[in-house]
């Protein structure tokens, strides 16, 4: 049986974190909210299953129900060898995508630091001393972290965790990804101290099935509805 | 052994959900940091591990470091019958505290919705609009979340997973603490419209070994170095 995605059906979001891993995996599935009428059925579902998640993205597995961006990748890891097999492993990797979730969280209150139910105009003047601090402060921070666990990695530096690819390694990717559209110049400065960030977002881009996913139609292009929205005033 | 616990030794913040659990199981552990030279161990700890976090809590258990809360109380849940048995029900309940961490961050930018690196008296009027946001919207939005996890439980109203507690329980307690210290007027009046919430807060606090930890002085008091802080002018 086909694994139903449900997540908003215009941006990349939260939902391309669990796309990536899906399109990595070879796993069918189907983008529910896409399809004609799916987005009606998404919002009635969490409207009236059992355990209704509080947003999408969320993944049905038959009767299971997963919300939450880092819980699903939690489940598909285990299920498509994208994860290690040892308890302190899947954990650490779960770990890693936890403070990637942190920091998209982050990148998306730099163009709503007020509330998500004005708009980016009306939060404007806070937006650009949020930018800032997040320019300045927080991409460096983050990305070094992931640099620095990149080299303490003790079977090389290539992935974040093992010797092989794992959905943290394909999370990272869209974070640079999502991150280069928003803040290019930024972050262009903050990967030349980062370098292994840098090679492994190069080295995911190149695998054959996230090449093909990416340039397939299912790939949604960034725009400015999404977590990563390109405001040349929010980038120095 | 004994766990050891690693967090900021002056607030309760996101450790203590950590704490909350700890104690509830009756286990064995040292709150590092606020032991004689404990900060410095923390600190020197995050700088040199193979695996490190990003930040605190973190918890170690023998050889295994883990960061990032709800990691943490999946770990715990499940050594210390705080979740359930089987695998649905396990990331079901990771899935709510995974929910609860996104409230708690957004409480956190309340009073910091532009930086971390800045005092709160230099981002008070982004402060004042976006706590209005979070009085207004978002506290009824995840309250009324979780009273309707409440009430479409299966086995009975009183806990959020199951007819027994589990972990995300002893975080939904906190979170209404932790609410209704710094919004005092607004979570007033969101409970009113959450009577279970409001009363598996009631119950959790009688629980005869998290009774005795709230009135010990393992329990550090709310303060203005936490996550939740009482600052009279964002709450009406």
């Amino acid at each position: 049986m086909s694994y139903e995605l449900y997540y908003w059906p215009t941006i990349q979001g939260r939902g391309e974190f669990v796309r990536l891993a899906l399109e990595e995996a070879g796993a069918d599935y189907i983008d529910v909210a896409r399809e004609s009428e799916g987005l009606a059925v998404m919002i009635r579902m969490m409207d009236h299953v059992e355990r209704p998640p509080f947003a999408p993205p969320f993944l049905k597995d038959g009767e299971t129900i997963i919300g939450q961006t880092a819980a699903i990748l939690l489940y598909l890891g285990a299920r498509h060898d994208l994860a290690p097999k040892d308890p302190a492993g899947g954990l650490w990797t779960h770990q890693i995508q936890l403070t990637i979730a942190d920091i998209v969280a982050e990148a998306h209150d730099t163009h709503h630091p007020v509330a998500i139910s004005l708009y980016y105009e009306d939060q404007k003047a806070e937006a650009l001393r949020r930018a800032k601090e997040f320019r300045d402060n927080r991409i460096p921070k983050f990305l070094d972290w992931f640099e620095t666990i990149l080299a303490r990695n003790p079977t090389g530096d290539g992935h974040l965790v093992g010797r092989t690819l794992t959905y943290v390694d394909l999370s990272l990717f869209q974070l640079v990804e999502g991150l280069t559209y928003a803040f290019p110049k930024a972050t262009k400065r903050a990967l030349k101290d980062t370098p292994r960030v840098a090679s492994l977002h190069a080295a995911v881009a190149k695998r054959p099935r996230i090449k093909t996913y990416l340039a397939s139609p299912r790939r949604i292009s960034f725009n400015e509805e999404g977590i990563f929205r390109r405001y040349p005033e929010l980038d120095r």
